[in-house]
């Protein structure tokens, strides 16, 4: 086996072609292996093991420096780098992350998770580089589906002004998460098509000069492109064809399910069955609208390039038909597009993940809420449990989208409320509406039936009546609300417990009524503190004798984290809060 | 005169062309007017007179719906739309803004003030339309240096996905505010040199249809054009060439000084003498970094499109050489290169405006803070009192940049202490830095000599040691400070004036100690409250006995706004303070 005595690009380097072509089984076997025992990013990953090798065959990693946009097709390169062990063998396979990490190696430039970024960094190494008269190669690594991202189109185009070595590998494997949507891939497949011969080319439309190569999957014909660009003057893409989940047939099949999956069974591409869940809010999301869409032609879904993150499958895609809008990964234009659909009367919801809302702090202010149009965002993830790699931490969607004036952002507590306030925000046309999805399971319930009319913006509701102290609890944070009372009846004191519901306004008269018969206010929310709701509380009782305690997460970051500790680091659990 | 008797875009379809000619001649002697008399945006609007008077002509405003890109060049389209007098009548000028307003007609769709926006909110605009089997005309007018923008070049990619009408006027006056940065405007000036027939088409590459047009400022060719595309069934772009500032000699030969400006003596194109200001901060700087750059060839001044902004003339930009960056508008893109030339040893420093940093949050978050990269953040116009128009309020920096972990966010009181941050900043590599540029004159002073190194992060700085009462006073308003600190001394009351420095982080220590003999803490900031910097000291104070009062700006969007009305509703003069 080569890959055993593989421990640095340099080891690659030794290798002739046809070795170079059992290195590629080789590393593919083993991705399999941990990627079906692991779960973990499957079809990029399978796509780009010959592109890699062919780059550390070419280039000298790390004073050349490679940066790999979303870095989630990076596997390959960190069994390349020293890190083989991570996935030979399943004991150290939580050794690495899954995106490129500084910490770990040299070889890797950034943390990077976020789409579209890895053009305007390699800009930055580059012009780093020219200031200090370097003479490294600077090579970005970004997929089809990224190039749709404002962030990598800007990139592109900075790109040519950069004006020295930087080299753009396109890989082209005709998806992004789903489908590919969006005008310039019909540029992509004419330059398939043609052999990168076609005269209308997006790279050189951006200035920039361009290599093709259709065999993307083939070790010699890229260590012949590589070789042709390495030590370049001057900025180029070699745009490379590649096949998403090369050498496992269900991942080259459905390529969609297998960009990114649960642990599965090799040889049947099942998942594995202690991984199944059943349908969570996203299912039920899309299955509403759907309903909704049927009554109503105004009503119309959009996503920026993640459907499945609220349910919507290819089949629930192609029955919305034209309701059903994916702009591809371009977050900033799914909200303006929101606001603009309001705008002539329709009636969009767009569903997003807390961390990649982040994408649009301007658009949500500007294109939107300035303009005040009833848009509605849904926002999944948006919890201190949810996704914990460091760059998809949903800690962030309170403080972004709580302090933008005009918005309505609610915290339902369970499915009944979250039902109700999207029924509710469809329909609703005086102001831009947010939903932060609770981190709560389907059967989760705050034994009250929810409201229909949300009209009447921040109202509290008092879901248990006591007095000495009120616990007001937001959201998915609901439940520990509960516990919070729960544990200061055994002391003998009955608490209050509230379900704010509105993140982004304060019911001052019921804050105002609390001050007759309670002495201290606590405030749970499942997110950062800095910027939260808590602190606009503290805020509100910061000159009258209440004291006030605000539960959240501390300002900070942090990676692959575990939950439990994370919470009791964090003081989030109801014995902690109530020893306080 | 024709324009008198132009109400609505019906009188202009009266008109024969050589009517419209004279028509054009009319509005750009009231332009030239208004805007030597009152200030605005004058190239912009001089370039589109012929192009706006043609949309008028052909499409039916306001059923088909025009979108303008920024907004800045729409005075003609006011002027033709009810709202003349405001141009013709000195006494009416500020009755319109300077951008689109929904509610000063029913022709304008969208507040818009931020470049980039139109193509997306067009798309938003033509699939509401669809959604209800609409049959207007959706166009979108965007200026070539727009067009570098990650919004803007999403929404083109997007456009083709429309695949019904949606027409987009590029026009081209081979300008951004100052020239333009980025691969594609070679790809606009061979479309311009090969009379649009160039086979590599930017907008044929992104999937879009394509008609161009050379005499941009003829009536005649532009009414053909847009009859030609008028009820289009599928995405167009129509290319237009025009000549920014066009019908004034000074404007059209001095375009970037003559974008925006102050008002003007006509004849001479000076500026009149009661509005020239003397240096300010963004002189300042400049001349700081040029010094630096002398010395460290390492050091790296970054723009987004906007050096005017922080004193960034063409003289020093030529004097600055490849030390200088000016990515074009992508903020997205600035903030991710000085991130990695930070990386690779640079010492970037890039000035944004508080306005226009809101675009960046994720590139800060993701591209910069998670990897903590000692990147320079210098941030202008962050203030109560900056630019008064909704679009470019400078309220929300603290709320965005102020709660980002791993971020140091600076407010200087004055020149000296700013001067010492940047200084420090440029040799610092533990953090990102942001500087909050105060809203002070250049000799405003805290009367302390200030520190030279802040590497001890967080700690607040004790101005005028007194009891009862601490004022703690950020950044530009520290002289606020100390009127309410003077206030209370007219009172007998001996009030203690912290100058807290860091915007990110709490000196716990020197708040607890305060706790000894106060019991009150004002808190004063220069931005809005909600997730801001009070909230921070009112929840660290939450659970004691000390009172907390926190000044900074209500949540709302507001426009056009008198300061002291502005500063007096929202309780900021020392005398409001000190009697609550």
């Amino acid at each position: 086996m080569y890959l055993e005595n593989i421990n640095s690009p340099a080891d690659v380097k030794k290798l002739g072609i046809t070795e170079l072509d059992s290195l590629a089984k080789e590393v593919r076997h083993f991705l399999l292996q941990k990627l079906s025992d692991h779960g973990g990013h499957i079809g990029p990953n399978l796509g780009m093991v010959e592109a890699t090798i062919a780059l550390h065959y070419v280039f000298n990693s790390p004073e050349d420096k490679i940066v790999f946009d979303v870095s989630h097709q990076s596997y390959t390169h960190k069994m390349l780098t020293g890190r083989k062990d991570a996935f030979l063998n399943p004991k150290d396979y939580d050794d690495v992350s899954g995106y490129t990490e500084p910490s770990e190696s040299a070889h890797d430039h950034f943390v990077i998770g976020h789409t579209s970024t890895s053009v305007s960094l390699a800009c930055g190494l580059a012009k780093g580089r020219d200031l200090q008269q370097g003479t490294e190669n600077v090579i970005a690594v970004i997929g089809d589906g990224s190039l749709s991202g404002g962030e990598a189109l800007e990139g592109l185009d900075m790109a040519a002004e950069i004006g020295t070595n930087l080299i753009i590998i396109v890989n082209d494997n005709q998806m992004s998460i789903a489908e590919n949507h969006g005008g310039l891939y019909h540029n992509l497949q004419a330059l398939r098509d043609s052999n990168g011969t076609c005269a209308c080319n997006l790279f050189r439309a951006m200035g920039l000069d361009y290599l093709y190569v259709n065999e993307g999957n083939d070790i010699s014909a890229l260590i012949e492109a590589f070789l042709q660009v390495k030590d370049t003057d001057h900025p180029i893409v070699v745009h490379i064809n590649t096949l998403k989940g090369k050498g496992y047939s269900f991942a080259e099949e459905q390529k969609e399910r297998f960009h990114w999956g649960f642990p599965f069974v090799i040889e049947t591409g099942e998942t594995k069955k202690e991984y199944q869940f059943g349908p969570g809010f996203g299912d039920f999301t899309a299955d509403l609208l759907i309903a909704e869409m049927k009554k109503d032609p105004r009503v119309v879904a959009l996503t920026a390039g993640t459907p499945g993150i609220w349910g919507w499958t290819p089949e629930k895609r192609k029955e919305a038909g034209k309701q059903f809008v994916d702009v591809g990964i371009a977050e900033e234009t799914a909200v303006a597009m929101s606001s603009a659909i309001a705008k002539r009367g329709g009636r969009p919801v767009f569903g997003v993940h807390s961390s990649f809302l982040q994408r649009t702090y301007d658009q949500l202010s500007q294109d939107l809420c300035i303009n005040n149009n009833p848009a509605t965002i849904v926002v999944f993830g948006g919890t201190l449990c949810g996704l914990n790699d460091v760059t998809h931490l949903g800690f962030y969607d309170i403080c972004l989208m709580g302090n933008i004036p005009n918005f309505v952002y609610l915290a339902p507590t369970c499915l009944a409320e979250y039902e109700a306030m999207l029924r509710w925000a469809i329909q609703y046309t005086e102001h831009p509406v947010g939903i932060r999805v609770p981190n709560v399971s389907l059967s989760a319930t705050n034994d009250t039936t929810p409201e229909k009319s949300y009209d009447q913006l921040n109202r509290y509701q008092i879901t248990r009546e006591g007095s000495e102290i009120a616990v007001i609890a937001l959201g998915s944070f609901y439940s520990l609300g509960c516990q919070v009372v729960e544990a200061y009846k055994e002391k003998g004191i009955h608490a209050t417990l509230i379900n704010p519901r509105y993140i982004t306004g304060l019911d001052t008269d019921l804050l105002s009524s609390l001050k007759t018969n309670h002495h201290t206010v606590i405030t749970l929310e499942d997110g950062q503190l800095d910027g939260g709701f808590g602190e606009k509380i503290a805020r509100f009782y910061g000159d009258s004798d209440m004291k006030v305690r605000c539960y959240g997460a501390r300002k900070e970051f942090v990676d692959r984290f575990d939950y439990n500790e994370f919470l009791k680091s964090n003081h989030l659990t109801a014995q902690q809060i109530v020893n306080d």
